[in-house]
């Protein structure tokens, strides 16, 4: 259980949190003595919380350690993710709903182009559109496998995610998707003996699929990989005594948070002023917010510095909306750095920003940034303390001893 | 396994790591509101890098837990002194290059002066030179104890250590030194029933060594102190995957480096200029240099706060020397602190520099010096951390999960 010292101390109400993540909201100056893109970008409404609350970073694994996005929220959500592991196919297929019993198997799948000797041409089959890859998935449905049912479902452009049903599976098999062009896809290989009838059925699934698919010009192979189970984590309101709903539009993130027990809130468009506005919606309903907001990590990983710094800043143009409703505690932090001079996710702390306007301690920082949070008055502290903090400024942790 | 989160991380190649260790680095101020050794210290080149780079300080244990120089050591290369125990003896011999076999049992020797009585009066023999002591060690190699074998090498002044080779040796003897003098030396006494044997040919051993050394005029009597095996340690290049070179001038530092797997590289004199010069010649051969300065402690350890800070300074006077190489992450830091003030180890945070002109995220300190340190924009971290936010800075870490 993470954090079991805190179930006892659990108040049956509080404040409500709101948890807005930027996803890879950490920077690097693009020169030497430049500013980060949270440097860089105008942001008043987020300058005047940091002056009236406190800032700090967080630290999202271990000093050093780069996380992937499932990693990085499970420690923002106060599980440690060296303890808690989750597969990236359990990821995909909680985020498009896509049900995975206590004994399914789950993978998560790319359509790919074959070349005539069966040599992967194209890893993402040319990214084909959601318009085209969507029948296709369709296509792998009627699989029928002796002994096990399968699903699949198509999440977005070549990807889809597969789910396998039946007794004494077992989810120790190793990916099929070589990472590389030229080659065949992989076979299915278990990694332990109790795996074998797992990955028997499964290159058996792969090659009545490969069968079905010959005909397609663009999707005409596959691969898997992140075959995975469902963790079984501890649910957020066992944990943490809450109501929690989950504001996202991306898929994966999505299925982080209903791991956790969150309810995922459906809602149109995907600009940070369409979220918090789902977010208002509900806002009765529920005792904490987690608000994902993609876009940042992406123009990282695209490298395109000034596009993460407008997103950060129509986020903070949109802020109002959000601090209108009065939480009681509203963090505003990411789930890791993605500094468009790396183009790619990485290890440096997480700028961190904690508004309490009851029981919050100021400190004398009066921006939000990278510079000033790494001097800000929470410290630098493991991102897994997130929720405690969260929690103790909503009064809802009592006493730990007398 | 130390970090065992590391390892599936690894990198194949990477950029080069110099770890710069300046033994006892952090100080105390001699009044209030004075400076420290490193503050007083005229150190341009160490403030460029604070500037361009981001500092911040480690706790080499735990807060408030004084580490000798053998525990310090181990939490910079990253293994955590409280689940990784060395002993004295183990490392004097490595320092030395006395072999230290599985089954082997080390320990380090003291000559002294016995009075009539046989009673100790002065517990390190006057500090005996070298040339006088050497000749002494080398008596002692002659002597026999039935079943197993007893190697002697020299160390320096009054020190050797000694290795007994046999089947069932166990360490868990307690020091003869009685630390005072006017007592005799104490017998070796197991701690455990499985130690009696070994207990009783080291007390057969020492009866021997003391009627051998009956005339000698200085020397006539020996204690010996931190019996103990081989911890085992897995080594850098299993734990990192980095090829490791040691450059240090004093044994017990080449001891502990060897203990992990590096490579101690032999070099002329022991000026900061001598051991840079020693790791530009084998800079090609390495991915990762550990560069031990000793004078620091040393003068620390006498109280001598100027003579601290001179070494500090010439540290940073030979520095350019090092940045010329132009590794891709430089670390400069202590392995504790020795503050002239306390003539002594202390439990003090440890100032820490990280420079990493690619992938470093800069903080907004300008100098190197506790103060600084206390608030830079790495925070406060574990010394424990230090490898994997090196290797991290050095490109040498994939990402942890999807």
């Amino acid at each position: 259980m993470p954090y079991s010292h805190l179930k006892p101390l659990l108040q049956p109400s509080g404040g409500k949190i709101v948890l807005l993540v930027m996803d890879g909201l950490g920077g690097l100056p693009m020169e030497p003595n430049g500013p980060t893109e949270l440097e860089h970008a105008h942001t008043p409404n987020l300058d005047r919380l940091a002056d009236m609350g406190a800032i700090g970073q967080t630290v999202p694994i271990r000093n050093g350690v780069t996380p992937g996005s499932g990693p990085a929220h499970l420690a923002l959500f106060g599980y440690d993710p060296l303890e808690y592991e989750i597969g990236r196919g359990v990821l995909e297929a909680f985020g498009i709903n896509l049900p995975v019993g206590a004994n399914d198997v789950a993978a998560r799948g790319n359509f790919c182009t074959l070349d005539a000797d069966g040599k992967i041409q194209d890893r993402r089959a040319g990214r084909i559109s959601n318009k085209e890859a969507a029948p296709v998935a369709d296509i792998l449905r009627s699989i029928a496998v002796a002994g096990v049912s399968v699903d699949v479902r198509h999440v977005k452009e070549h990807r889809f995610a597969v789910v396998m049903r039946g007794d004494g599976l077992c989810d120790e098999i190793s990916d099929t998707d070589p990472q590389a062009a030229g080659v065949p896809p992989l076979r299915a290989q278990a990694r332990t003996a109790a795996a074998e009838l797992t990955a028997d059925l499964f290159n058996r699934w792969i090659d009545a699929a490969h069968l079905k698919l010959a005909d397609q010009k663009r999707a005409n192979g596959l691969t898997l990989r992140g075959f995975s189970k469902d963790p079984g984590l501890p649910s957020y309101k066992d944990v943490y005594g809450v109501r929690a709903a989950c504001i996202a539009a991306y898929p994966m993130y999505r299925g982080v948070a209903k791991l956790v027990g969150m309810d995922v809130i459906d809602f149109d468009g995907d600009a940070p002023a369409d979220e918090f506005a789902a977010l208002a919606e509900v806002w009765d309903d529920y005792d904490f917010f987690f608000v994902h907001i993609k876009k940042t990590d992406s123009y990282g990983e695209d490298g395109d510095f000034e596009a993460k710094s407008k997103v950060i800043a129509s986020v903070d143009a949109a802020l109002p909306q959000l601090i209108g409703l009065n939480p009681e505690v509203l963090v505003v932090t990411g789930d890791h750095s993605t500094p468009a001079l790396m183009r790619a996710h990485s290890w440096h702390p997480v700028p961190f920003l904690l508004w309490a306007p009851k029981l919050g301690r100021p400190d004398d920082r009066t921006t939000f940034g990278e510079r000033a949070c790494a001097r800000g008055g929470l410290g630098t502290f493991p991102a897994v303390d997130t929720m405690s903090l969260a929690l103790a400024h909503a009064g809802r942790l009592s006493k730990f001893g007398a």
